[in-house]
């Protein structure tokens, strides 16, 4: 992997697949100046603990960490140098943010950001959850963030140089 | 992809996971004769919501719609020749509706469904969700609705010349 | 695949994907004497009925079967020869086992698990359900499995000689 030219990667997988953690090392492998954009909201305990550990997970490892929960693509154009690579993680706890603001056109924010995407000089790289592969479930707000993720992914995915999939910390390509 | 034998196809992938517009695409590339044979019901607003949405993304793009909530093997022999393509869209709505149906032996039906994919003429792409791969739901008609899915996937898979799961708008071929 | 030297292979699938199956046929192709080691507890008749079914799909095929609900790791040095394969079915029902239990220390026990992987002369084959890719479960002890699960999958994983992912029936190499 080079840093010649920028491109955009997804790194999809499910909860405590080690999705992160790839992401991490594609990172490390551009040899890139590092950045780090976190989009989690810590609502509770449980949650600032999972943020608290993602961030040992990568302490002293040469990372700027930068944090917006919602103008996604706003932080992207702030931070975007051709020397740099951005990870985003995730893009799952940004839908969140974003439906939990009234009035939020959702989907319209996700093409948006799918657009912008052949403009960054950086190389960016998104970490996303799937949520997809389980049984439909019977809370309407799940079903339509299943809904919005669902249409995210495939935008990003259209757009991005390399997709992956990764489970029990293996990563399989998608594309690219 | 030519029209000179007739095959089954199986396209598996997650909610919102653009399986159906890859499936789409694979029946347009066969050049022959396309019929969409819609399995679901209406069962309430959001449903014909996501029905209407389809339709519209195939609208003016060359299909013949059927309808068949229940007798899906009546309605494939029906239409069966050998230069058409029909896709079934989806499975597990069809399951669905057979659950729905007092005293129907489900896995009978599915079971008769791959028996009879050898004697068409039709090319036939069956568009299905995965939905095995989340935490084991409490409700135990939700349960039996995902194991009845699994094993119709695996009796079609083993019969079709090609299977595919799809994520992120993206195909992984699994067989063929 | 020959039995020249032992090894550990994971294969994971969703809810009736056909991912024991699989895992059966890879023992029975090691030509190994075939161990089958059951971590389920029969909890209720629901259970209990899926017990019955995985046992009846493997009846008269040459399987010696053991239970252990809790101390795998001993279970598996007391089976442990050269000759053998053992396939563990499955390694979810394991970590529900233990979760059950007060005072454990549950991520502790699968890196146990995995840490013992290099030792054994068996060729041994884990079969574990993916169980992180749908919505976030509201049930904290679902969360706190599926975590516990993805972080031993990616334990497993690391020491593991082969992974397969398994859908449909179709194994997905993932490792190997």
């Amino acid at each position: 992997m080079t840093a010649s030219r920028p491109r955009s990667i997804l790194v999809l997988g499910g909860a405590r697949s080690g999705k992160s953690r790839f992401a991490e090392g594609l990172a490390r492998d551009t040899s890139l100046d590092r950045f780090y954009l976190a989009t989690g909201h810590a609502w509770d305990d449980e949650m600032r603990a999972r943020i608290a550990t993602h961030r040992t997970d990568r302490a002293d490892d040469g990372w700027t960490t930068h944090e917006e929960p919602l103008d996604l693509v706003g932080a992207l154009k702030m931070l975007d140098q051709p020397d740099r690579v951005i990870l985003v993680d995730c893009l799952t706890l940004w839908l969140t943010n974003l439906m939990m603001e009234e009035g939020r056109h959702v989907d319209a924010d996700g093409a948006a950001l799918a657009a912008a995407l052949a403009d960054f000089q950086a190389t960016v790289i998104f970490v996303s959850n799937e949520v997809g592969l389980g049984i439909v479930p019977e809370n309407k707000i799940a079903r339509a963030f299943r809904d919005h993720a669902g249409r995210l992914h495939q935008a990003i995915a259209a757009q991005a140089a390399e997709v992956y999939f990764v489970a029990a910390g293996l990563p399989l390509k998608m594309k690219g």
